[in-house]
């Protein structure tokens, strides 16, 4: 198949492209490069040193035979729509969106930034499929956190419901908790709608919290490596404390450390958008899956972490710091997760992913220490900018 | 109480802010003037012929003493900032949105506008109120086409379900129809956001389709009076139909006709929002209101405004064309709209609105025959551009 991959250069757009060439897809993608600006704007750079994208693209020649690049803006329709023309995709992954919650919250201007990109992004991916390949499948990277943690069991994107006496299919009501959430859970009413109207299909996938450093695919050539982030805006949980680990900087749950959250491993979220492209839904279907590999809560995972460090000889300890977030921090989650593994996913068990993280991340030490502040988040959900407290233990 | 109006220069915002200041609430306000050049860019004009903001200003220190009143883009934070922070509103009434469904669908960069445009213009608010008056009350114009038609009733805005044995209250579902009307879907998920993590107090109006030419405080000022639009963006059904009636031109259901909606008079949105303005919900509370007067099928009005038109000596006949939206044209629809009446909504009747409507439009009937051409729609769902044809009757 013909895949088209926007943003082409992030930490799951450059392991995707390996993923799907190595199957046999033929690969295009673009990416305006916003990832490595918005991390050192957060004072900070990726764990794992990754190549300009010249040098990705000479490493992806030899060991998959190229893929067609193009730098620009998502953001610009005519980019979109030209890319579209010239590799007239069978499936278009959509990964060009600025994929973090503080980030959003840091003033109006990042607000209003994050909406914007991520809804007119999409927005101009539904036109230029349209208008150019309105059989090409999307597949829109969403998030688990669009639905919030309602004390009812989530399903895949909609419901039957009874009220009142009738019965009807519904999306399932979403609550977000951040302007980068609500982007996403506007995205979602957007694809929904452009199936609907132009028989467009879609799966629209609500993804659990990514941790990981590789895929198989890397190999040893360093060049075919992806980011790591760590900082408050960019590092997702498990990523941030396997970095804490190496360093010796004690692992930091947020407030009672009891937010049960979905993940999954890197690897987990590349075979699960490979079952996605190679299964598309039918023309006009709008497909929704919860995809992550567990339920488990960020205390549980910081243990994991420290067991996994203390197998390495690393010594690791878990102190909570102040929440910067408004959320839940001890609530009900069910959240189903059946489509995928109704398609063949293989779930990674967690603690053999976590001791391979933490073994390619004890090489990068150096680079982590050096940007050691950015490792307690600052950005708080109020409003204000403040660096979390250590929390006393009783 | 001092009322700033973001919008007054609009169809609502204009009799709002006489409405308010004839009962003693001080006003301030903004626009761009982009309603004017909206309507502009379909080929038309209002019927009814408005003043310039200048003469606007004087006629209402005349009658009502003044208003402060500034040009500028709700878009742009720095103004929407000065202006609150100058004036210090204890109710903010957002009404410089785009609302045209058809304008939002006529192609990718008039999606991308409304949606941009609306959705920045509340965030901005939202922002702007967090920072200069976090105590003011927020009365959003949102949209019953929000909800879309689904098989069941349609509460205000959320409700209490059972699923899978567990209970939860959580927003109903929104299933909007157009770029425009999930642009206030994503409104109120950003508006309620901000109330549950900053502590503001909003209402959130689910309005039905307003159709009127006049409120009482309006007086025999000519330069008191809003505008009347009629071309497919800007006109709504009723109002349409009026101004097809007055030059004898056919009525134009769409489609089936079957298509069922809350409306209300121009003067009961006055009304209803006043009710909201004077009435403001607690900190931090997000108060959904459904705002219509009754539920009709738009074949139904056709044959009210027929009838009101006979008693005038108008010939009207009632002929169906081709829908130009992707929409059910039967279906089930019951939404609720008990919190109005609770806090003391006195309806207006249908009829006799209509009857002063087409007395108002027929000294206008030049106006209307100058701009016909604009009575039939051509923008269709689809993404084609081609007008409506007459269905032939059985």
């Amino acid at each position: 198949m013909k895949v088209y991959i926007a943003g082409i250069d992030g930490y799951l757009g450059w392991p995707l492209a390996q993923c799907l060439a190595a199957r046999g897809h033929e690969i295009a993608g673009g990416d305006c490069l916003l990832r490595r600006r918005w991390v050192t704007e957060m004072g900070s750079h990726s764990a794992i040193p990754i190549a300009p994208m010249r040098e990705r693209q000479a490493a992806f020649e030899k060991h998959f035979g190229g893929f067609t690049y193009r730098e620009g803006n998502v953001q610009n329709y005519a980019f979109v729509k030209e890319a579209f023309r010239a590799f007239q995709p069978d499936a278009i992954v959509h990964l060009a969106e600025c994929p973090s919650a503080p980030y959003s919250m840091i003033d109006v201007h990042h607000a209003v930034w994050t909406q914007t990109n991520n809804i007119v992004s999409t927005l101009n991916i539904l036109f230029a499929m349209r208008d150019v390949c309105p059989q090409a499948h999307l597949v829109k990277l969403g998030t688990m956190g669009e639905y919030g943690t309602p004390n009812l069991d989530i399903p895949e994107g909609s419901f039957e419901i009874e009220y009142r006496g009738r019965t009807e299919t519904l999306p399932f009501p979403r609550q977000a908790g951040s302007w980068y959430h609500l982007s996403k859970v506007h995205d979602s009413h957007n694809v929904a709608f452009a199936c609907k109207i132009w028989g467009l299909r879609s799966t629209d996938i609500m993804q659990g919290v990514v941790f990981g450093t590789r895929i198989d695919e890397m190999g040893d050539d360093p060049r075919l490596l992806t980011r790591l982030d760590f900082d408050e805006g960019f590092g997702t949980v498990i990523n941030r404390y396997c970095c804490q680990a190496v360093i010796g900087h004690p692992l930091t749950p947020f407030g009672q450390g009891q937010q049960r959250r979905g993940f999954l491993p890197l690897r987990d979220s590349m075979q699960c958008m490979t079952l996605a492209i190679e299964n598309p839904p039918g023309a006009g279907e709008y497909r929704v899956f919860n995809q992550f590999e567990e339920v488990y809560n960020v205390t549980e995972l910081a243990h994991k972490v420290r067991a996994a460090g203390e197998e390495l000889g690393l010594d690791v300890k878990v102190r909570r710091i102040e929440n910067p977030r408004l959320e839940m921090e001890e609530h009900y989650y069910n959240p189903d997760h059946e489509h995928l593994l109704d398609l063949g996913y293989q779930p990674t068990p967690v603690d053999g992913e976590l001791h391979v993280m933490l073994a390619d991340l004890m090489e990068h030490r150096a680079r982590i220490e050096e940007k050691r502040n950015v490792l307690i988040p600052a950005i708080r959900w109020d409003g204000t900018r403040q660096r979390s407290q250590f929390l006393s233990e009783e």
